[in-house]
């Protein structure tokens, strides 16, 4: 899980521009985010909790949370009253109704965030989606990015941050919702055809590693460096999980034809991601425009830093 | 080809609203269309004439024949003087700057066609993607169409106009060229994986359907008409091509989640490839929004109606 230091570090040379005092707060699956900035733009503040279980009270302790961390804020810090705050949660989120739709993870439906919070905190809430407000600050923040652009999220799950036009859509939270696009690939053990987390999560690499090697790794980072020493299993599995990502990065081309596609995750320091995912392109697209690929800059504080941007749409 | 009468009688019941009187032109793979429209709005006359044949010279072909359509209306119709034209094209086309980029069909590349008939017309010319000026037509004058909605149209090739928050999408030219999207789909030969075109296009079908039955047809209409007169290979054919573009549409779903989408193109009259896209899309979308599947309205003549529109968008 992220941690107070971490976040600081990362925030600390970034300024979200002049606006209110705010609060933003990024929902993880595993962990929760808070910062609190100040009327520059610049990081105060930061604080973490674990995410609540899954269970039918999830979306209320998450609620609870998010309340303690603004207490803590304003008691500690009362030279920045917090007028302004902005939540980013995964699953399917509607901004414009500051709706939860739907978190299969997290274990709500329609929840109805923003009023919900409106009222706790007595503070204008915008609500977002994780990814979105991730892509929002790779592509704010980060460097000139081009007007058509694909930020895609590589964790447990797979998602997207679509802007066209310099505009970053959502279609009523649905956009970007790659996760379960159907993909084929060649593997080792004859045809992959399914989901494409299935093959190229986080969670399915090292699963299918673990599976094929007999050896059980914690997570896909293991897989990265077990590729890096040279293990035949490991480089297998992560070729194929980069060809599964070339093969939706192609389908997201012809849809939205992005000049930029921005991998993040934590798998997206690796050359062989980003280079796999390139050349996979290059061999895919014909008379489509052919992205340039890059590796996100902000790391696991892009949904936080974004959801700080967002403070800064609103005011 | 669409026939002057034919452009005349859908075009006839239709009104684009106020603005100067304008020329509108659809530049097809086989046929050109041309039409004069009132300050109202309304169509005064159409014309017609073959598309010239794929050489170094077809664009400057195309713009003679432009010329022809230009001053035949304005002799014949001296009491409507046109001042703004809109002309839509095949391929790769770059709004912004007015460029064909590729025509893969007629043999262009790169030609600032805008500026040329510009000068040539000596009028205000728009330059657009047919694909696009087609849902454009659709989603405006149709019937009431949610801001987040497809056209997809089935002819030689495939493509979509993607309207995303009430907006068409281009992205440089380059979005909804779906066309090449791979899809993988169980055939009663085996495994298809490859361009959905070379599986779902209108001469893929009839090109399947001779191939397996070694019976010459001359188009997928007629596969279509095997398929009621219960032709099991044809239904065989047709089956699978419905299966293609549903996977496609899922993809679609999956990156830009529009509510509703189009099917366009001779085949989409065929109740079976409406109903069949939405059986396989409601197959195989989860946690996406299920878009409900309608037909085009306007037939052959959308494009050259929604070039019609961008005169308004101009004034």
């Amino acid at each position: 899980m992220t941690s107070r230091a971490e976040i600081l570090a990362v925030a600390e040379g970034l300024s979200l521009g002049a606006g209110p005092a705010a609060l933003a707060v990024d929902v993880g699956g595993t962990g929760m985010k808070a910062a609190l900035f100040d009327a520059g733009g610049r990081i105060v503040d930061a604080r973490t909790a674990p995410t609540p279980e899954c269970t039918h009270s999830a979306a209320t302790e998450v609620m609870d949370v998010i309340a303690g961390f603004h207490s803590a804020f304003a008691d500690e810090h009362r030279d920045h009253p917090v007028t302004e705050a902005a939540v980013v949660i995964p699953g399917i989120v509607d901004e414009a109704s500051g709706i939860g739709i739907l978190s299969a993870n997290l274990g709500w439906r329609n929840v109805a965030f923003r009023e919900l919070l409106n009222e706790r905190l007595n503070l204008d809430v915008t609500l977002s989606h994780d990814v979105r407000a991730a892509g929002r600050a790779e592509f704010d923040l980060v460097e000139d990015t081009p007007a058509d652009a694909v930020m895609i999220t590589i964790g447990t799950g797979i998602a997207a941050a679509i802007r066209v036009g310099g505009r970053l859509i959502s279609s009523g939270g649905y956009a970007g919702e790659v996760g379960f696009t159907e993909v084929a690939v060649d593997t080792a053990e004859g045809l992959f055809r399914g989901p494409i987390e299935h093959i190229a999560s986080a969670s399915s690499i090292a699963k299918r590693y673990s599976q094929r090697s007999g050896t059980e790794v914690a997570g896909s980072l293991d897989v990265l460096d077990a590729v890096h020493a040279g293990d035949p299993i490991a480089h297998q599995v992560f070729a194929e999980a980069v060809e599964a990502l070339a093969a939706m990065c192609a389908q997201i081309a012809a849809v939205v034809a992005p000049a930029t596609i921005v991998l993040g995750g934590g798998l997206s320091g690796a050359d062989e991601l980003l280079d796999g995912v390139a050349a996979g392109l290059e061999s895919r697209l014909d008379v489509h425009r052919m992205p340039s690929v890059r590796r996100a800059g902000l790391g696991p504080v892009a949904g936080l830093i974004g959801a700080g941007l967002l403070t800064r749409d609103v005011a």
